[in-house]
């Protein structure tokens, strides 16, 4: 079956007015086709807004201006917004389209291997407030995501690379593990095989939309897509605080690869009776290949101590303790566990070492 | 079957922690008995939180003060708030709740007779924003509402006589129409009939819930709980730009008597080719029933150019034209309809001539 154009999956929407919302350094010869389109063959009104992307979008006063100017282009219930960048894009509009007027529909055009994959799918919205990540936003699920390896163009090696991430988590938690060409995906240009990158994007997309469908509130199974997360987080807020911003997909390699060691291990205590959710054994090397394919931009804190509390501001802890996934490949699954901080700083230290 | 005790409602939640957000002035004595009753009787941590209740509560610094000290308090994505108090404050705690962490759970025990058949049901969060009422907010559905008119004995006369508003609303809506005796209702002191009050209550929030069930994004049939409610928010915004704000209740009254008077005179133009609800004919004399049972504060404005503005701030609003309903009782159908700015004026003025 062909993909729908996006042409016909924002026709099938029957919204009262379309308000794009794209980062103003997209190309601009793939800016002008899709606004020629859009403009001579949508039948309602089309606002077009160029935003700088990126992390500076999840604020509080940002959100305002955005409620601000749709409010007076006439953005009614029945309106869409339409977002066409990266994820920290489609978190902030997303967030902001969800609280106006009790939500108004968006729909995304990633242009981010992470939107792609994981960020646009899922309906998580959030703006960055108080000491942490996303502290505050909703579930706002899109009407569609239009996948398309087109907008990777523009992308650097170092946004590809770190984008690798979350496909390679998806890999792991694959039930048919590694049904993506990793080491393909990591040496073919998108930008000269752009069908074969769609179909791999597509494909590693299915995987997160399987979880979100089978628990959309995330309290359940979906938590399985939080493998290597916990670790992930505190590694960006610790390095957004240091004023050397790591990228969400070189921390997430981070995360698994300390999931991965912990594995080895074993010095999470496992609190459940039962898996989250099966997954396969890792393939060997998994660690390494990580490690190859995604550098560090930075040397990791060499001392546990240092990543703790950005560890506790995590939004899915309970109480006091940090809540976090275990991969057991003796039981064939992805086990719920909590880490003691003794745990964690000795686990964390040797991990560093063996890096 | 008798009624979940607010107790038994809390411990199905199996929260990790509950946060009572209160009015500072409801009755001290039922206060107390419930605070004992709740620190006795709870397994999990309890914080109180007593804040002054009304409009002023909606706004976005009210909510970042929620989003902080629930935060300073620990709160996680399995903590429940419980707001105790008017519809303003299940409005704003509720978007504060909604938003943080991607949605804290919430349950109401509402104060006021709005709350109770009304705002405390269908999961509607709102704060004021730019030029009118709730123009920021979600849809966050509560867990559970528990209704009892022990919360009523603070209310004024003048609260309480407004409340009878959304009850007139609801009779009118009802298949089973005046299945509550709205002139008992009204000459009824609460505090000296509980139960009897506590049944009226629970029957109108059935009304309320019958049409949340059956459409809980409000895209459909729950619009017709706007009855009344298009000139009602105009009332509101008009009253409060003014500086003497009227109740909710009082400019859903006056809402109410303006639709049965445009039903007499049929100048709004039906839009849709089948009603959005069917609706029983009007008993003879509701008009002035209302009028004389919910006093109006302060004299309407005369002319229906001062109130279009305010008419066009609509949430509902589609385009250009302002969106409310027509009660055709020949079809015995409530219908979606749209006001032209003339067909408004006019038959505004001749309104107030005739009250």
């Amino acid at each position: 079956m062909p993909r729908p154009t996006l042409l016909q999956q924002l026709q099938s929407i029957e919204a009262d007015r379309v308000v794009w919302v794209h980062e103003a350094h997209l190309d601009e010869g793939d800016l002008s086709r899709m606004r020629e389109a859009l403009q001579t063959e949508l039948d309602v009104p089309l606002h077009e807004m160029a935003v700088e992307g990126g992390e500076a979008l999840k604020t509080l006063a940002q959100t305002e201006q955005f409620w601000e100017h749709w409010s007076a282009l006439g953005v009614t219930r029945r309106s869409l917004i339409l977002t066409h960048g990266g994820g920290a894009l489609s978190d902030a509009v997303g967030f902001a389209a969800a609280t106006l007027k009790r939500g108004i529909a968006v729909a995304h055009v990633p242009t981010t291997i992470l939107g792609m994959v994981d960020a646009a799918w899922g309906g998580k919205t959030g703006i960055n407030w108080g000491h942490g990540k996303n502290q505050i936003g909703t579930f706002h699920h899109p009407e569609f995501v239009h996948v398309d390896a087109t907008w990777l163009k523009t992308l650097s090696a170092r946004e590809l690379r770190a984008g690798l991430a979350e496909m390679a988590k998806h890999e792991l938690l694959s039930p048919a593990s590694l049904s993506i060409p990793l080491d393909e995906v990591a040496n073919l240009d998108p930008s000269k095989h752009l069908d074969t990158w769609t179909d791999w994007l597509v494909a590693s997309s299915n995987v997160k939309q399987t979880f979100v469908q089978a628990d959309p509130g995330d309290f359940g199974a979906r938590q399985a897509l939080n493998l290597g997360h916990t670790v992930a987080h505190a590694l960006e807020s610790w390095s957004m605080a240091r004023g050397s911003a790591w990228l969400h997909g070189e921390a997430v390699a981070v995360g698994l690869q300390f999931a991965l060691f912990e594995m080895s291990n074993e010095t999470l205590t496992v609190g459940s009776s039962a898996p989250l959710a099966s997954m396969p054994a890792p393939p060997t090397g998994f660690q390494q290949w990580l490690k190859q394919a995604i550098p560090m931009p930075t040397p990791l804190p060499e001392n546990g101590e240092t990543l703790w509390p950005w560890m506790m501001q995590d939004k899915k802890n309970q109480g006091e303790a940090v809540m976090d996934l275990a991969i057991r490949p003796s039981s064939q699954g992805l086990w719920l566990a909590r880490w003691e901080k003794h745990a964690f700083e000795a686990t964390w230290t040797k991990f560093v070492r063996s890096m």
